[in-house]
């Protein structure tokens, strides 16, 4: 890659740019150019070369902003377009019957990442917005996936510094590893006021064509109600999201969810 | 920007690498420079660099695609999510209306570019994807968006070769002007068979801040349907989308609607 005078690399400059449209709020060149932390002449030449391939568009007061081009092209990731449209029946499903979010996620580094979510009126304060992250140990979505990750990543989750969202937010790096060890064990996860006191989250895991967790499925429903009554509606939409992604569904996940009920799988 | 031997610029080979993901399905090193027309080494050297930002993921097989990082940041596009979060609910309402696809696109060139659609189980025949474009000349909300667009954008459209895609699709200039026309004086936009002879199209215009049509908001509905009755149930939600991007509006769409059936409007 070619560099500038201060070793950075075109594409790095192009990443800093992006990154700068962090709230999605237009910005003039210069505005841009502080956020960038680049000089005026260079985020001035680096945006007309963005305006050219419409990873930039200019807004009609002139002020530049990310451009619909780049988002047709990141649409084909996978992860991002690919999973929302399998999971997108199954979750309108769910949402029939919650009446209040539901969500989907992936995990990355030690944050979930919103791709889509569905929401009723009158529903719950929920502070997930797709496209937008949360720190791993907050949410239930999170805590899914991160109990069904590799030990390593495991392990990167609980040697960072947690942030306490609230009161009831898991900051404790050993009842974080018993959350995990509990979420493993019964095959979801359910986060009570973590995010927000009024909100309670429960998440279940969505399997990819190698039987690896690939995804968070999860409901925010009001705290007072009982979240766990949402488990077999999430459990079953996600082994239908699952089986569209390709996974080879061995064993009924359901099993897990009546086993401790004693109930016959 | 920085220029290859050849004279492309890193931001022109970064584009042809991304574009490459046509499909959206993974691919290897020497597929992707097969596709991109860049020399094994460039690509191998390029997708270090995006995977390194990413822009690129490997799956688990080790293959490339396109990474959720990207999509993160082309997500805060104002005419991709900002867009979409107006329009979601009032999407959602028509399609409990309407039990067919419901999609919102914006005009990129002479082309539609569709930014989400819900749809129904055993919902009509639909081409449209989300992230994908169709022709704005055989699709009803690039009908809407062409004939409320700049006459410079017009002729653009009108100067174009006009593919059909069905015997219905039109394809003569003229008539397609008429049809604009037709299109400004009722206010919305029906496309009868166009895309394909089973599926109908009505497209209203959405508004943006400055009064500018920035999106189509459209119903896919059975030809053999009536597709008339759902135009009212189209305006109304494309009022609640304009009135959420900051549109001013002054008379009521609707009026254009009951007028020529001489119904107070």
């Amino acid at each position: 890659m070619a560099n500038s005078p201060t070793g950075d690399s075109v594409l790095d400059r192009v990443v800093r740019v992006l990154e700068s449209f962090g709230d999605g709020a237009p910005l003039t060149v210069s505005q841009l150019a502080r956020r960038a932390g680049l000089p005026v002449a260079t985020a001035h030449r680096l945006a007309v070369a963005l305006l050219a391939h419409g990873f930039l568009e200019r807004d009609p007061d002139g002020r530049l902003r990310v451009g619909v081009r780049l988002w047709e092209l990141a649409a084909r990731a996978p992860r991002a377009l690919g999973l929302r449209e399998a999971a997108m029946p199954y979750m309108e499903d769910v949402q029939a019957v919650t009446r209040q979010h539901v969500q989907l996620s992936v995990l990355e580094g030690d944050e979930v990442l919103f791709i889509e979510r569905l929401s009723a009126r009158n529903a719950v304060v929920n502070l997930s917005q797709i496209g937008r992250r949360l720190p791993a140990h907050v949410s239930s979505s999170g805590l899914v996936m991160v109990a069904f990750a590799s030990p390593e990543r495991q392990e990167q989750v609980l040697a960072r510094p947690m942030t306490a969202y609230t009161a009831h937010t898991i900051v404790d790096p050993d009842r974080l590893r018993r959350a995990l060890a509990e979420v493993r064990r019964v095959g979801y996860a359910v986060s009570v006021g973590a995010v927000h006191l009024d909100a309670t989250g429960i998440a279940v895991p969505v399997y990819g064509p190698g039987n690896e967790v690939v995804a968070g499925l999860a409901v925010v429903v009001p705290s007072n109600a009982q979240p766990r009554q949402h488990v077999s509606a999430l459990l079953a939409a996600a082994r239908g999201i699952s089986r569209t992604l390709g996974a080879q569904l061995a064993a009924p996940p359901a099993e897990r969810l009546s086993a401790p009920h004693g109930q016959p799988a």
